[in-house]
Order: C-alpha cells, then structure tokens, then sequence
C-alpha cells in the first residue's frame, strides 16, 4: 500500500463557478487532510466539461499522491466526472450491482420509482473500492494505481453526502496510507496586529521549523496558528504546547487571552468560574454585545440580560444616567458610559455592568468626538472606570464589531485574572 | 483598451488549503464576474508558495484574458503575491508613494506606530493601476499587458478589504473593459423557499434569456436576481423592472417585501414613513434583533431601546411577565410571547413591542417542545398575537438567524401595509 503525502482537491461544478454556491466542500476536506498531515500545494474548481477536467486531473496526477474531487457524480448527461476519472486512470466503467440495489431501495424508501438514468450511478470503474452513500443515491469510489502509486478519490457534491461518506469511508481509507500527524492549535491575541506580532516574532518564526508558527488576522483579531508534524497526536500537543509556553514568554504573551477559543467564550468560562453575573448597556452597539456573548451556549450561567439603552429618555429612565451628566458631557462620554455601566449592574443586578456608548456613524461625527468615537464603562462592587476608543471609521459595522470585541476584552481583563496567566495556566 | 471575456480567480493563502478559512472571496468575485458576463472556467488556491504560484499564474494567463488574484499583500516574509506576480508580468516592483502615505496615515489613526515591515505594502509593479484600500492597509492593483492583452488583478485577502475594493475600484475598472453592461435587481422574499419559488416561475423563468431570471438562497432567505444585457444601464433597469412587473403579479408576488434591501431595512423605513417606534424583548436572540435592527443608520428615529430578558426573573420583574404564566406555559410559550411583548411596549413606551422567546440549543429540546421552537409576540395599541416556528435545528446560530429575521417580518407585516403592495408600489 502506498504512503499518501500530498494531495489536491478537484470540485466538479459550474455552480462554483459562477458563485452561486460557496465550496464549503473544498474547506472541510482541507481541514480533514490537513489533520491526517497530508499536505496540500494547490486546490481547483472546473465546470462540468469533461476536456477541462481531464486536463486538470492529469495536471494534478503529476503533482501529488492523490486526487479527491467531488461533484458530477449525479444521474444526468452532464455529470461526467467519473467516466472522465476512469479514462483517464485506465478503467472502464462496469455494472456494480451491490451499488444498483442501494439506489433502487434509496428510491424505494422515498416511495418513488428508479428512472432508467439512475442506472448510471452504479457503473462503477473497474477495480475501484466502492464507498457506500448512506445519505444519498450516487456512490463514491476510490482508485488506486499500483505503478505509479497514484490514487484518485471521487465523492459526491452534496455536502451532506461528502461529508458523510467522508468520515466513514475516506477517512478510514486514508488513516492505513498516511505518514504522520499534524497537530495545530490557535494562540488569541486581542490588542496587538498581526505585523506587529510578527515583528515582534519575526526570528522566532523563521527558527521554527517543527512547530511552525504562523500570524494570521481574523475578524479584527490576531492569532498564531502554531503547527506540528509528529507520530502521534500527543506527541504533537506536546510540542506545540512547548513553543506556545516560549511565545507566552514573548512581549506578545501579555496579548494572548487563550487558545482556540473566543473573547465571548473566554468571558464565560471565566464568569462561570468564579460564579459571577454580568449585564450589558448597550448604545451604539445595539444589542450586539448581549447578543455574542449568548452565541455561547450556557451563557444563561453567567448572563440574566441587559438593556439597549439607545436613546437618551433609556439612558436616564432605566439606568439613571443624569441629566446634567447628558447636558454636560453628552451621551458619547466617559462619564454617560460609567454611569450606565453602574447603572445597568444596578438595575438587572449583576456583579459586572459594562456599557458601550458611540459613534457608530455614518452621521453624528464632529471634530472633537468624530466617528468610531466609542467609550467602554465597566462597573463592579469595587467602583467603575471607563475607557475610550478611536476606533477606525470603516463603516457602521466594523465600528460596532470592533466596540463589542473590546467590551468583552475588558469584561475579561475584569473579571480578575491576567489574561496572560490564564493563558500560561492552559499550559500548566 | 483590450475587452476581457474570460478570467480565472486564484486565492493565494495556506490557510485556504488547510481548511482554516472558507474560501468565500472565490464566490464572491465569481458571482459579481458572473453579473458582468465575463466566464470562467476554472478557479485555484495555492499556499504561499512562490514557485507555485508561479506555475499556475502562467498556465491560467494562457488560457483566459484576466486573472484575479486574491491574498499574500500583508507585510509578513511569507505574503508574496505581489513579488511572484510582478516578476511573471515582467515588471519591476516601485515603491508607490502615495500608498505609503496612505498605510503611514492608517496606522497614525489608530495611534500606533508603522513597523517598517509595513514599507513592503507600498512596493507597486512599475506601470500598474494602483487600487487604494480604503478599509485596510494592503493596495490592491492591475497590470495590463499591452502586447498580449493579458491583465492581472491583485487584491487583498481580507473578505471586507477585498469586497470594499472590487466594488469601488475593481468593477468600474472591469466595466470599460466588458463587451456590454448587465443591470441587476434582487427581489427580496420571505416566508416562501428557494425551491418553491423556482417550481412557481420554472417556466416563466426558462423562457426569460434577456433579462435572465434566477432565483438564490442567501442567509435564510430567498431572493430572485433579475439580470438584464443590455447597451446601457438605463435600458437594462427598464428591462429589469418589465420583468420585475410580471414576478408581482404572479403567485410569488405576495412573499416579496422589496427589492435590493433587507428585512430591517424596510422596518425601519416603513415606521418612519407612518412616524412610529418599535421596541423589543429578546430571549434566545439575546441582543441580535435589536443589533440587528440598530445596523441601519438612523435606526434611532423609530427605536429608544429594548430589553434583552434572558433569564425568568427578568421576563417577570421587568417586563410583568406573570409568574402563572411561568408556571403553567414556560418561557417557550405563545403566551409568555405576548405577555413579553405587551410587556416591553409598556415598559419602554412605544407604538409596537415584539418580543422572541424560543429554544436556539444545543440544549434544553423536550419531546414536545424541541430545539428550534420559537415563538415571535407581537403588540400594539389594538392588541397582540403570536406566531408558532418550528426552525431546523441547524445549529444555535442558525436558529437565532432565522428566528430574527422572522420576528422582523412580524413586525413589517404588522405596520400595516401588505408587503406586496408596497414592492408593486416600488414599481410605478
């Protein structure tokens, strides 16, 4: 049996192509390959036209171990995916009548008569190891050729049906023809860019062969992705929970807030642990601070609800932010942000109040307090702070993500432990 | 000036390849490539590798007039894009610099200090168009080979960098260079699927070629994109509308609430017109239909705020929700809906309260009352009501999705004017 190490994805579909659907297929797979340490140089999308799919197979084939490609597997003229496989590997197509009676019960399950073009979806080519579809009609396949070592897997388009035939088939198949394992965990960072992180890392970086460690920019946070290549997934945890402790140890380590996870999911955890409540105010930010920190499940622990404070008659109605503190300070203040930090935790009765109040624009913005002004009040028993942001006007919601990032960044800078230490104690 | 026919997208990033990101950039440029007539017939991703993207630069500029590469222009020793690119097209790499003038200012508005590594993001291929990235730092850019008519287009890899700049500086660029200009509209439709729609307009839509008819599913909702060709923008909105005309009179009429607009959109616009207020109680949203809702500007002239009543105590204290109603119904009850929403438009004081309690998940399903039960209360001065959903329990976030966009519809169906009326009105 021949080692797999490198592979491409081929996704047969001119509904890629022209947008209409997203190739979550080529994602998953990846995702899966890059688990299993079956590295990957290059991905494509063709149409459903069998010329450029030959060329594109036989391009792939003299590149990598293994071809996967999904989609054109389907009952009509134009899915020619496997008949272009099989001419191109050398086989032809015969009557798989295991696969036959499947499709004949899928549509007899569904009360439906088999179409004489179904028949199509159990020509299998010769030799190949059948993969069952458990969730769909057509069946998937893999083939192997013993000169050249060359192996082409061939999956159905529908995710559903991928995915699963994945998992139980391909996944088990490859399992006996992989080299190592790669295991990869994803340092947070909050506060600090993705150049000045790799600035600050830059020779750590390059020295690191194996783990690697690698900066990348998400939704208006950093992290480091930091990858090993081992024989056993524990071996790989090791080694990549070593290099996370030296980076913890770097000027960046003070901006890591944990690894694989989220600023929501962080703030309820840590909540939880010291079984503590917190509610929002919410300004400019609309009920989207309540709304990602209860995109946690169970956040019900730590969470019993909020305000969104929008107007000003709110502000001072429910949460008791003064008049004079409006008429003199504004609505978009440290002061209006204390007091309906304070006053929120009061109202709904919390441990923790943090309040958002800005300018979220495109409208409102003047030369003292222009747009992507945002002001942060926390309050707890031991009193209140606020701090202020200038947050880069790159459009209403970018302002808006960006303001309840660093609302849930300093809940959980509050809530007690350095976020640092929190980190350096995964690694213990 | 040459007229580009065909184009192929190549993604450039380790992270696409590894399953890290979804690659929706390749889907968004495909279906806006797509509008514009310009065909494709194969797309690739590659790491970031320079020899390789080397390799599949060459061949796709050997097949089509234009490619667009997305991705490796941060400022990081791995990113790579412009570099490769540059030396394929045979071009020397200039420093532009006005684009540093313009990464200097972006990283003194966010009062941090540009690493000199950032230098690297202002490095032009001799002779291209430089695009300005207004959200981000990275320019994007195009080269256009005289000789061969081959064009290269170079764009970052952050999905909001990468769309701000196709809209502003990519599709007028590919505008003077296509063979005849597409005008299209979206009919916004809710409360009937995608399916649906195509087996009332099958025919209707088979027999449209100019202007093409195709109905797509975006984010819980349908729409119908109506594309015309046409000479001139003018004489393809005519078409468009024509053809708009008769989708309203047939049976998918009714489920059409406007066109390129969204559900808050209209609310917001609709309270306005009759000058009333809305406010909300949220429980399984939590905070997102507000959010939801406080996303369109100027949201402020029909809502002072909302309550996000996560817990039972909340629902009661504030909200007067009564304990019997706990007791005998739950907080999943049409009758704690409306309770909630009487409750919220008192409390807040305003024309219309909705209200969503409903079970997002991944817990707390019971036999008769499982994960994606959801019910929407409605109030205003004449009364209120409930509405029952049962959504597929597609994960928390998909429910909450769907559960907004649902208590978003209530709320326009309820200001009064039939939906269809006013996109027929849309019309005249």
């Amino acid at each position: 049996m021949n080692v797999i190490k490198t592979a491409e994805i081929l996704c047969v579909g001119t509904e890629i192509l022209i947008g209409e659907i997203v190739n979550t297929n080529a994602a998953y797979i990846s995702s899966r390959l890059a688990e299993m340490g079956i590295s990957q140089y290059h991905q494509g999308v063709v149409g459903d036209n069998p010329e450029r799919l030959r060329a594109f197979l036989t391009s792939a084939l003299s590149r990598c171990d293994l071809v996967i490609l999904t989609g054109g597997l389907g009952p009509t003229y134009d899915d020619l995916t496997k008949e272009t496989v099989a001419d191109v590997m050398g086989r032809k197509l015969e009557l798989d009548p295991r696969s036959l009676e499947r499709v004949k019960s899928y549509f007899d399950r569904l009360g439906r008569k088999m179409t004489d073009n179904n028949i199509k979806q159990a020509m299998m080519p010769q030799g190949c190891e059948v993969f069952d579809n458990d969730v769909g009609t057509a069946p998937g396949c893999a083939i192997e050729d013993g000169e050249s070592g060359k192996c082409v897997i061939i999956l159905p388009g529908p995710p559903r049906e991928m995915k699963d035939m994945f998992e139980k088939k391909v996944a088990p198949f490859l399992e006996k023809r992989r080299e190592y394992v790669l295991y990869s965990e994803s340092l947070n960072i909050f506060g600090m860019g993705e150049s000045a992180v790799e600035d600050a890392l830059r020779e750590f970086m390059e020295a690191s062969e194996n783990p690697t460690v690698a900066p990348y920019a998400i939704d208006g946070e950093c992290r480091l992705r930091v990858t090993a290549r081992a024989k056993s997934r524990e071996e790989g945890r090791e080694k990549v929970k070593e290099t996370e402790k030296k980076i913890l140890e770097s000027s960046v380590g003070p901006y890591v807030y944990g690894v694989d996870t989220t600023l929501e999911k962080t703030l309820v955890s840590l909540l939880r642990d010291k079984n503590m409540t917190v509610t929002f105010a919410e300004s400019c930010t609309g009920g989207l601070l309540a709304g990602r920190l209860t995109s946690v499940p169970g956040a019900s622990d730590v969470f019993d609800g909020g305000v969104v404070s929008y107007a000003e008659r709110v502000k001072h109605d429910f949460l008791g932010v003064k008049s004079e503190t409006l008429e003199k300070y504004g609505a978009v203040s440290a002061e209006c942000a204390v007091e309906m930090a304070k006053g929120v935790r009061m109202f709904v009765g919390a441990d923790l109040g943090v309040s958002v109040t800005g300018l979220a624009g495109p409208g409102g913005g003047t030369e003292e307090k222009p747009v992507g002004t945002v002001f942060i009040g926390v309050s707890d028993k031991s009193g209140e702070r606020a701090v202020e942001l200038h947050i880069r006007d790159n459009g209403r919601e970018y302002v808006r993500n960006i303001a309840v990032k660093n609302a849930l960044f300093e809940a959980v800078k509050n809530v007690g432990e350095s976020v640092c230490t929190r980190s350096r104690g995964d690694d213990h």
